[in-house]
């Protein structure tokens, strides 16, 4: 059995990798080669957490895996990591578990990749300008799948605690010196994506962290964030107006957030509303963007796919590259 | 993160040592002092396996843990296990997984110890006499722990394939030459248990390996393998005749074990004949034997909280005895 740290995960694969790897993970979902069974949750009330057991099987890729996410605030008391994650990797083809590595940088991985993903496919080719809300956990690979994916002038970092966005944008300057892209801390969000071409949120907001009416024709929206049917990041305007509404999958994003259901649930859009899948898009069964004043619109909630996916890859090029800690079980 | 092999669990923890744990484990199951979500299955059509998760909380313990169990036949057919099977175990305090351990020798210490628990509990005190059906992967534990709480004469061995009981009844007698007990094979399973205080099961027959009529009073049945509703080990006049019928989990047996689908279904007997779960025994909510001539049966189907329990108890004594690979995740 491999085990494989951050460190480990970021010697050996990259985010164009993952980026990768998350289309060919959409499209195997969208071909019906993946079984998801649904994720079980057990509560601990006793120290208001919660531990949760995402299994996935990928035919394509003989791979099998279960990414285990605990979510335990009062962690950060106690100077612990207060969502610990890890993945296990098993072999399809016999069962036998061949790797277990660090969840936390997996998820930040594929969780950037699959908008990465989304944004090559259906921003414009031209875009310079982008905004990000947001500058938790998730929202370094979520600002370098962007820049992976566009030659960015310019993006603008808002967060509702401006020296928060503000430390986030000048840490993210010097990492991703190499992309010569301007990373920037704005105080005013609506201002910011006045002439934006691409719009990413990261957050847990329970209301739109923008006004949907301000965007320029062609830009592209991603919603990443707001993962339960409570949060609501994404302006209704946007998800009323996109002429294109694209999803990770159709399934998690309907039964699971708020930036849909709550629409939905007022009348203002339906299901007949929304193109479909990613993996669709990637397969040419449904049409992405079609012309530049087209406003493009993803929403991901994220998948079981995507993590045995990008495990797999990622467990893969270990092997190759000899990197990792092998253990006997 | 603590790796344990089988080698690693057998210096730190004795048959003796995992009794123990089912049986509190058992008791804080009938506490309702833990949470078994629903068993999660993937199959695989394309290999004909079958991956099983099977996660639980104990809040007494504060432990969470899952194990992973694929049946893959056609492993043997390139020399690798046809089960192979390993253990997550995590802090339920934190959500952090804390040791992966081989799931194999897992199971089969704590089948093995329920039965011994069940055993301790019901028997007559004066067992002298075993009888156990089958030598498959969990039969070595079956023995070792009757042999552990009873002062055995002599243990007979049957299996439909007597040279295969042969062999096993050889190296049983070896490996446990210190219990003083005769391990020999029998051709004949109903001449077997005429005399016999004690008869374990542990097949996947599906008609009953003895017949039930010849037994004596006073005896202590377990039915420890057929664990599907297609399967049925027991004898219908046991389950019918006992006195007292006692479950590891009354939720679990019913649900999956034929040996009292089947009957239940011709109607020869009722939820009403049996008396609960062995936790309720130990708690004193059930009565278990209560004179010398009352025939007790025990029907094990497992739990997850046997394992839970039983790989957090095996953890504890790794670290204590610095036994074990330590690695970063």
């Amino acid at each position: 059995m491999l085990v494989l740290t951050k460190a480990d995960i970021k010697k050996v694969f990259t985010m164009k990798d993952a980026i990768h790897a998350d289309k060919e993970a959409l499209r195997m979902y969208a071909q019906g080669k993946s079984v998801v069974p649904l994720r079980v949750n057990i509560d601990i009330p006793k120290e208001q957490g919660q531990s949760l057991f995402m299994p996935a099987y990928v035919e394509e890729l003989d791979a099998t895996g279960i990414k285990i996410v605990s979510v335990f605030p009062k962690n950060i008391e106690i100077g612990k990591p207060s969502v610990p994650a890890q993945m296990i990797l098993m072999d399809g083809k016999t069962g036998e578990v061949c790797a277990i590595m660090d969840g936390t940088y997996l998820t930040q991985l594929r969780t950037g990749a699959v908008q990465g993903a989304a944004t090559d496919i259906l921003a414009r080719e031209d875009a310079k300008i982008a905004v990000l809300f947001g500058t938790g956990g998730q929202a370094g690979t979520q600002l370098e799948a962007m820049l992976n994916v566009r030659d960015l002038e310019e993006v603008r970092v808002f967060d509702i605690n401006f020296e928060r966005a503000k430390q986030f944008a000048a840490e993210m300057q010097q990492e991703f010196a190499h992309f010569n892209t301007r990373i920037i801390a704005v105080e005013d969000g609506n201002e910011a994506v006045k002439d934006a071409d691409i719009i990413t949120t990261v957050t847990t907001s329970r209301r739109p962290v923008f006004d949907g009416t301000l965007v320029k024709k062609g830009v592209h929206v991603n919603g990443v964030g707001a993962y339960t049917p409570e949060m609501q990041e994404l302006p209704e305007t946007i998800v009323q107006q996109a002429d294109k509404v694209i999803f990770d999958t159709k399934e998690g994003v309907l039964a699971e957030a708020g930036d849909f259901i709550i629409p939905m649930q007022k009348g203002i859009v339906s299901e007949e509303d929304f193109e479909g899948d990613l993996g669709q898009v990637i397969l040419g069964e449904v049409k992405g963007r079609e012309t530049e004043q087209e406003i493009t619109l993803f929403k991901s909630v994220g998948t079981a796919v995507l993590d045995v996916v990008t495990a797999h890859q990622i467990y893969k090029k270990a092997l190759a590259l000899n990197v990792g800690q092998s253990v006997e079980l």
